[in-house]
């Protein structure tokens, strides 16, 4: 529902630069169409890499009217935020109206479905604009069976500590390094902004309970069947999280993956907004392999690191650790590039 | 929706005694209200009793026709079997449509949901019936955090090698033990026909990836804040099964149970329709209690063995065998009674 032609507002009013609009900062820096603009009243005439390192210098405007008549030619507004939840706010019901008037078209990856709401359904017919609820489960699908032991494909998956960590981001960069290799490599998204980036995907947490492993079998098999030869899973949540760990294992069991990435957040030492501890990488390592299916026993290969605010020795010093800690190789992907992890993928 | 004035017929065509028709023999083994009549035309003259040992002699007959016209105080059809996927199966549909035609009101646990079906929706209105889809979420659920961590109460989890092999059976026994030592105990239900059974429940497989541990969460809070002293809520699936272990660990974090009874049916040696083995008791105790929440970790403290169809003295080894595997009481609650697992949840 995107291409490379849109012009898109992200919409992160309140929320830029923090963990809640993980959204906003993965579209802008993966995403494939051009963003004109992001909305946070807070930070009203500065630029994205003013507030977020290493980010493009996007502006930023108070109120979606603002960024639209700064670029006429904007066509999509984003919602670039994610509370946990996925509730969506009442109050940016105006916002989104507004938006409608000015003719947006509307991508939206909260587990409250703006298309549900009768009103801005309408609104959006008499405008001929189209809303995108990018989590909204379009179709049914199988139950899981491990049908991916089947075909050749390696599978790689991104797992974590916690949510919100840097999983997708791992996953892109990985895919990122074996395209640069000649790999013929994909990347399989199963959260709303992978899917708002790649275009399509399995919105896994918001899938009925029974169907969400068979859900992202499904589309592997489809890439499995055209012949790449490694995919890389944007995993989500963690294994041990009250909330949505059910998420994590379905994932694990329906990808059947070869190899796992660990994802941790330099400095997390509880999952975030529960009073569950991070003990160590090596607790989770554990828990991930004992959990795998038997019928293909997943080894976590290597640790993905975010340090993200950290300096160039703190970053150096964390690798370190977490290599001593692991005895496998750590990295930060972004901070450098995800050929270290990717070697670790490939061995 | 159901009471105990009701009079049901159970739809179970071409199941009845089989594992897909779990749904039928345990609604008429616990079920509260009166079962008049079954519908399985290869048993057509016979009775419950014939088929299924320790049941009821409730008729079989071959069609709703039949059965309503033998018994027309009867006022609903439950439909007692769920294929796996949970499917509706078309060539059933137009027995639906002549039990409303017949003034029969509807129980369906299946995923396919007949009142989303518009011309079953629109008949059952005309005829003044209602129906009930047990699966069909019905509200927002919250995200799951460990809130039962401040309250008293013991809680009791069913979990399994496999699905379908008993684990509702094990908890109702359970709870009816309970009840009897003059426990403030309850029975948590979390599939169609422990729902069907206890009139309430979560439908937990066909909730959204993201709720389902929340959903049971409130359920058990909802408990605990009646000061009940034990719950113990059926469990669902398997830890290992490649399509629905999600849904089983969402249970295992949701419901932060003190105690786990591992259910196991005689005999299975390959989860139900899979490739993946069941090595040993042992093996699911060691994944059941690595994955369980640090927070509250839990622990197997009995084995519920379901040997139905084997002799006296066969039961009888395969109990001994399964303590001497793993050093915890063994029994099959249903041949004999669960005080012996009670004990081990009490102790």
């Amino acid at each position: 529902m995107l291409t490379s032609k849109n012009k898109v507002i992200i919409f992160a009013q309140d929320a830029f630069g923090i963990d809640t609009a993980k959204t906003a900062v993965g579209f802008i820096k993966y995403g494939l169409c051009e963003i004109v603009g992001i909305v946070d009243k807070r930070f009203c005439g500065k630029t994205a890499s003013d507030i977020v390192e290493k980010l493009p210098s996007v502006p930023i405007f108070s109120s979606v009217e603002e960024a639209k008549s700064k670029r006429t030619d904007a066509d999509v507004l984003l919602i670039g935020i994610a509370p946990a939840g996925g509730n969506f706010p009442q109050e940016w019901l105006p916002d989104i109206k507004k938006s409608i008037q000015l003719k947006l078209n509307i991508v939206n990856g909260l587990h409250d479905f703006l298309s549900d709401i009768p009103e801005i359904a309408g609104l959006a017919k008499d405008k001929n604009v189209f809303i995108w609820d990018v989590r909204k489960p379009n179709r049914k699908y199988p139950i899981a069976n491990a049908r991916l032991l089947d075909y050749p494909m390696q599978i790689v998956l991104t797992v974590g500590t916690d949510g919100a960590i840097g999983k997708m981001t791992v996953a892109l960069e990985l895919t990122k390094s074996a395209s640069q290799k000649g790999k013929h490599s994909c990347f399989i998204a199963t959260g709303q902004t992978g899917m708002m980036i790649s275009g399509r995907g399995v919105p896994i947490d918001a899938i009925a309970g029974d169907f969400m492993a068979g859900a992202i079998e499904e589309e592997l098999l489809r890439v499995a069947k055209q012949n790449y030869s490694i995919a890389f899973v944007e995993g989500q949540g963690s294994i041990l999280h009250p909330g949505w760990s059910g998420v994590t294992l379905a994932l694990l069991h329906g990808s059947l993956p070869h190899k796992l990435i660990l994802c941790h957040k330099a400095g997390r030492e509880y999952l975030k907004s529960t009073k569950v501890k991070i003990e160590s990488l090596k607790q989770f390592i554990d828990v991930y392999e004992s959990v795998s299916l038997p019928l293909r026993k997943a080894k976590v290969v290597g640790i993905g690191l975010n340090t993200f605010g950290l300096s160039e020795s703190e970053t150096r010093d964390l690798v370190n650790a977490a290599e001593d800690e692991t005895g496998l190789p750590a990295d930060d992907p972004v901070k450098n590039s995800g050929d270290k992890l990717l070697n670790a993928c490939l061995r």
